[in-house]
């Protein structure tokens, strides 16, 4: 077992799991408490991009954890989306903007949930309470989460405090969070190297109601018309997967990350649904949804309440 | 459906519940938010102590909250010891010192958990933090939340954190916190107008493992002997709950507040156990343990491990 308590985002992780790991530790050797980032899966292109620029490595990856590691967790809850082994684990704090479910403890801990757009606004207001000095490298790993987790702030996600901290951390990390924001999410657009099947994986959750599943999967790009290039395979592989998962609907959203819309590819026996939904009716299975970001806070609440 | 959002403890309600609550309403409403501490149950006597103490009332007594209700939980988060109808409310916020489990949320919150002896030094915490003047009433309702769920600084879950937050309080309530804390511990152990069925409830918890059930029950005094004066029908109280509830253990811990140890009356089929977790033989089915005055720290896990 490792002796240092390990610091870990969710499985399939995102820029926000890899860099609030990483500034979490940095955070704790200012506290004076030795901790070790470490990753549950492959670091994405977006994520690489804000690491080619610090010219740093990723942290290490883990596949599980032994009973009794101890550990701290970052940007999830949910002992499913968690490193194996977490139920024989010994959870020491939580840093988090998520619901919380499927979680518990044999001990207290510390637990640290705010409803913000991403948990790196969180760790900078540790930062700041407790009167640490933020140096560059913590300034653009934080900067690249807040980008990450709301779109450069254009998700509805974004609240006062995800834009008061990114404000405040361009001018440490020296850049403009614009140009460096855009260069990043795009470097997370490129999706030359996915397969269709991979591509509707890339980001996709399953939910269940009243024994109606149904698939919300997203991609972020900045050209719709490029991936709808795939258009016809791309419906082949999702109507494979419903008739495998048994779905009633797959709904790919194709998020133009530059203009705030996403493009939807909805398919399956519910496919009503849409049109009460989103006021919107599908043609060719597909419909451009005005001002949609957001699985979390606008596609999936609404297609939810009316499936 | 009241609008005010209600802040409120656990169930069964003790010192630091009740305090807890009426702080987090004063505490929000310097952050320019109206909320209404509210209680889950009766008043105990150390608790009146304090509100007699400040010359106030008690918060308001309710029973439930309707589907949708604004609630913020303090001293708790297990539903179990929530108000009634908890699972259909809004959870906006915890502010808690316990393991987390039985409990869930459908939207981000707040929660901010600390591995503390009391939740009052964690809001403590919260003036400081906020830059917030602590003034008379709500530092005595800290200071008596501290020296309650930690018996004076004497339990083994009191903290550095707790200990220098009852410093400055102390001098900010203006009291001597070893002459008022120990009236009000006292105020807590008048046990005379409780018949004994009612004693061994006062403070009672049941555990189970591996499908066998036990009770720890636990009474705080100021002599033992006076306690002990009813050690027959208590006995018979005991013997009556076990046959009950089907336990092969029911243990009533009579804390001496004022040493720092425990009498214990363990029936049932299982006591044997007691030798092994505290190496100590049972006479008369009692025992003095010497420096054991937590359930949470001491009897339970000893007790657990060996049942």
């Amino acid at each position: 077992m490792e002796n240092k308590v390990f610091v870990f985002g969710h499985k399939n992780p995102d820029t926000d799991s890899i860099c609030s790991s990483m500034v979490h530790e940095i955070l704790d050797k200012k506290n004076g408490w030795e901790t070790k980032a470490v990753r549950l899966g492959n670091i994405n292109k977006e994520t690489q991009y804000v690491l080619d620029y610090l010219k740093i490595e990723a942290p290490e990856l883990i596949e599980k954890v032994e009973e009794g590691q101890e550990v701290l967790l970052v940007d999830h809850n949910e002992f499913s989306q968690s490193v194996d082994g977490i139920e024989k684990a010994k959870i020491l704090g939580v840093t988090d903007h998520h619901k919380i479910a499927n979680f518990e403890t044999s001990e207290p801990l510390y637990y640290t949930a705010k409803p913000y757009g991403c948990t790196a606004t969180i760790l900078y207001e540790e930062f700041k309470a407790l009167g640490h000095t933020i140096e560059r490298k913590e300034a653009i790993l934080m900067a690249s989460a807040i980008i990450s987790d709301t779109l450069l702030l254009k998700s509805p996600t974004t609240t006062q405090k995800d834009k008061k901290a990114l404000e405040e951390l361009e001018t440490i990390a020296g850049i403009n969070v614009n140009e460096y924001g855009l260069e990043m999410l795009k470097a997370g657009t490129d999706l030359d190297d996915f397969t269709e099947e991979e591509l509707i994986n890339i980001d996709s959750k399953v939910f269940e109601k009243e024994n109606i599943k149904y698939e919300i999967a997203q991609v972020n790009t900045v050209s719709i018309e490029d991936v709808l290039k795939r258009e016809e395979k791309l419906k082949e592989v999702i109507n494979k997967t419903i008739e495998e998962k048994g779905l009633s609907l797959f709904v790919l959203a194709i998020t133009d990350i530059l203009n705030s819309n996403s493009e939807i590819i909805a398919l399956g026996e519910k496919t009503d649904v849409i049109k009460v939904a989103f006021n919107k009716e599908l043609e060719n299975d597909k419909a451009l949804l005005e001002g949609v970001v957001s699985r979390k806070k606008q596609l999936l609440p609404n297609i939810d309440k009316n499936i």
